[in-house]
């Protein structure tokens, strides 16, 4: 296996790297700008976890794209809400379509460098409030592409766990950096606690009885 | 129906454009830069078209995106073929996962913008070298983006016709302006003649019994 893969900076796509580096010969990580409010400290810490695991980092800039897409998640839409990650409100940072759009480019980019898989790191925390992270259109997707690249697969090895299950992963199988991820959809260096991602990792790491290794505002440093 | 097009500025996404008019009670037309050779040219025919149809055209640059892909058919690939469309050697100009890519993008901007259907100008005769423009990956990404976007759904009113019913739906409807459409591989102004995606264009024009309207290299002008 030759595998690509999207990866944010998170915890959930961080797990999936090292799912995707145990499993195949070649990894190529990719980080793609989009105009988010937090992309420039999730970058950071996409560029360094590719770093520790050592596969090539390739930045994609999808800004042109993002620039007509509406999400309060991008730095041209409204306030991020705080609240709960399954709430009505944390809607308002759906990035409409984005990933498809990410499946896709993933795709065209592993059939043109000899790649055979694109693995991505959705689990089902995800299902909620994100359309394209379901099951259900993760398999019609993946269907979709193994007819249009028939040379590409997909795979999203903790499709049926939740952020509890990816830490699970993560800690088991070997003792994950997750000090090098960052979840917080705020734009600001030191994640906010507050925002539906930050409660939805901090609610994970208490689940399994760790303390989250990355700095809160507002948190004694642990 | 509220309709975004991908439009080429090619004949058959032209045609397409046609359909999307009298079907929609809006249309907006996206132009895709990503760094093919001919792009500059088909994009003025695309921004004239949409023009001439008296719809928003808005560009989208994908040429961060293109500069990762591998194909003859993009300035950082190797020299266009000559020869017919369904020849072994044209697929040196398929641009790996292009469709899939264009599909998902449109899709977003769609969502984000109020829009409920893709409209695509793919017909049979892209089926021998696009593997996503055959209806069997036609309507799996259909299945895949109803799933990911709720709101979306696409359209391709030619997918069972093949080029000689495209100008055909053109040709019934009205007097469709293809001297403003722009078929040619390659990068120069008047179209070649003899690349495979001219060679399919003639064909279709003479099967229909007109002359095709635009200015060719080494032809005398009509």
């Amino acid at each position: 296996m030759k595998s690509i893969i999207s990866l944010s900076g998170g915890m959930d796509s961080g797990t999936a790297l090292l799912w995707a580096k145990k499993n195949s010969k070649e990894v190529i990580a990719v980080g793609f700008q989009y105009g988010s409010k937090h992309n420039s400290y999730e970058q950071k810490c996409a560029k360094e976890l590719a770093q520790y695991f050592k596969v090539k980092f390739l930045e994609v800039d999808l800004r042109e794209v993002g620039k007509h897409l509406r999400s309060n998640l991008l730095k041209t839409g409204g306030e991020i809400p705080e609240g709960y990650y399954e709430s009505e409100s944390m809607k308002q940072t759906v990035v409409p379509g984005r990933n498809i759009i990410f499946i896709s480019i993933l795709s065209g980019i592993a059939a043109s460098q000899g790649f055979d898989t694109v693995v991505l790191g959705i689990h089902s925390g995800d299902h909620a409030i994100y359309p394209d992270c379901r099951p259900e259109f993760f398999y019609r997707m993946r269907d979709a592409v193994r007819k249009g690249l028939p040379e590409i697969d997909l795979a999203a090895p903790f499709l049926h766990k939740d952020k509890k299950g990816v830490l699970e992963y993560g800690y088991s199988e070997e003792n994950f950096p997750y000090h090098l991820t960052r979840t917080c959809y705020k734009d600001q260096e030191l994640a906010c606690g507050k925002c539906g991602a930050c409660r939805e990792r901090l609610e994970a790491f208490q689940l399994i009885g760790r303390v989250d290794p990355i700095k809160y505002e507002g948190r004694e440093d642990v």
